[in-house]
């Protein structure tokens, strides 16, 4: 049978799953609300954020009485302090997601650049971290996140090249000053998510690498092959 | 005599205030380089990050140690758990230093702008949050880090003038853009140690608010009252 302790374990992983699950949809949305310029999608997305500052809280609040009833140790208490981390930083991306929608309902105001740059591209990569960061998290797949965070220089790469881009484009017509200035912060938020999803893979691969602790506890590599 | 437990405690307190040091130094350093123009400071700003990023890993170790082999409870538990998100937030403001530093490089490269419009403002108000918070920390003074939270606010209304003043200045002369779009980045970056130095806030608040807690244990107000 389940203890409480367990089941109060299990909730947390559900919450902070759902957490996920919150500030994925609200960079999904920001992204869409940006490309599609869809300035409806953009508010409800503005909106949405007060869900994920509120599950911040709850969640918070869980590890704090985890901690406070229980005495875990190990791989529990890793969990229970990276959940206290991957929280900020999905909180942190919810926060992102609300910048890129302002930055969307402020580019609506204005007429349609051609072109978008590469902000497409910055956006898919970024999410793609999210996405499997978030996997990788679920199941505990230190490989994957790893991958994680080997794309984030691929993001600042993109970044710094849409900075270049914009600024010569507005150098070359100032009409377009406006709305490049605010893909410039657009793309810096989306840099920013990245980063976010990196400190979420080094959370995940510290959980993975307190398992790999509680299996060969009191044990460093050096001893146990000295031993074998 | 002081328990192996309380020195504990208390060389993580020190840790803390050190890099408090370290945050509130990097976020002066960033702003002189770029009001000052000089290149040098912002340098060592930028490769002075990497002690700011070390420390906050022995933090995050030492609290995980203590939470591991001790017990702690109630205020206890709220500093040490405090310290986590406190140690997490410092490191952010380091990040918005380089940041600040890095525009800070790139705006020496062109000529200076005659004016920087509302940044000293900005980075006044939100280097008062700075300093004040960890004052705050120091001493418990919950009032001091409400007065902090209040602040917030005001950077934010700056921040936006900063924005809509120099998007105007760089249409009216489009040879002032790259400058005006690193200062515009600056400004936000400016906004967003508000933003950490107001999360701190919070956590002061918090823990402040544990030392009632632990001194009506058990009582609710409305209980004690009742009593009385």
């Amino acid at each position: 049978m389940e203890t409480h302790y367990q089941q109060q374990l299990n909730m947390l992983k559900e919450y902070l799953l759902k957490m996920a699950g919150l500030a994925e949809r609200a960079i999904h949305n920001g992204v869409e609300a940006l490309l599609q310029r869809d300035t409806s999608l953009a508010e409800k997305t503005i909106v949405a954020d007060q869900a994920i500052n509120q599950m911040e809280i709850l969640i918070d609040e869980e590890c704090l009485k985890l901690l406070a009833l229980h005495q875990p140790r190990a791989a529990d208490l890793r969990f229970i302090t990276s959940a206290m981390r991957i929280n900020t930083e999905l909180e942190g991306i919810g926060d992102q997601a609300v910048n890129i929608a302002e930055g969307a309902v402020s580019l609506n105001r204005e007429p349609q650049l051609k072109r978008y740059i590469d902000i497409p591209r910055i956006a898919g990569v970024t999410q793609s971290m999210v996405k499997d960061v978030l996997d990788a998290f679920v199941n505990g797949d230190a490989k994957l996140a790893r991958s994680v965070c080997e794309r984030d220089d691929q993001v600042d790469f993109i970044n710094e090249q849409v900075f270049q881009e914009l600024l010569n484009y507005m150098m070359a017509d100032s009409r377009i000053i406006s709305p490049s200035v605010h893909l410039i912060i657009v793309s810096r938020c989306l840099e920013r998510v990245a980063d976010h999803a990196t400190n979420i893979a080094e959370g995940v691969i510290f959980m993975a690498q307190a398992k790999v602790i509680k299996h060969h506890a009191d044990e460093s590599p050096g001893e146990k092959e000295e031993k074998d």
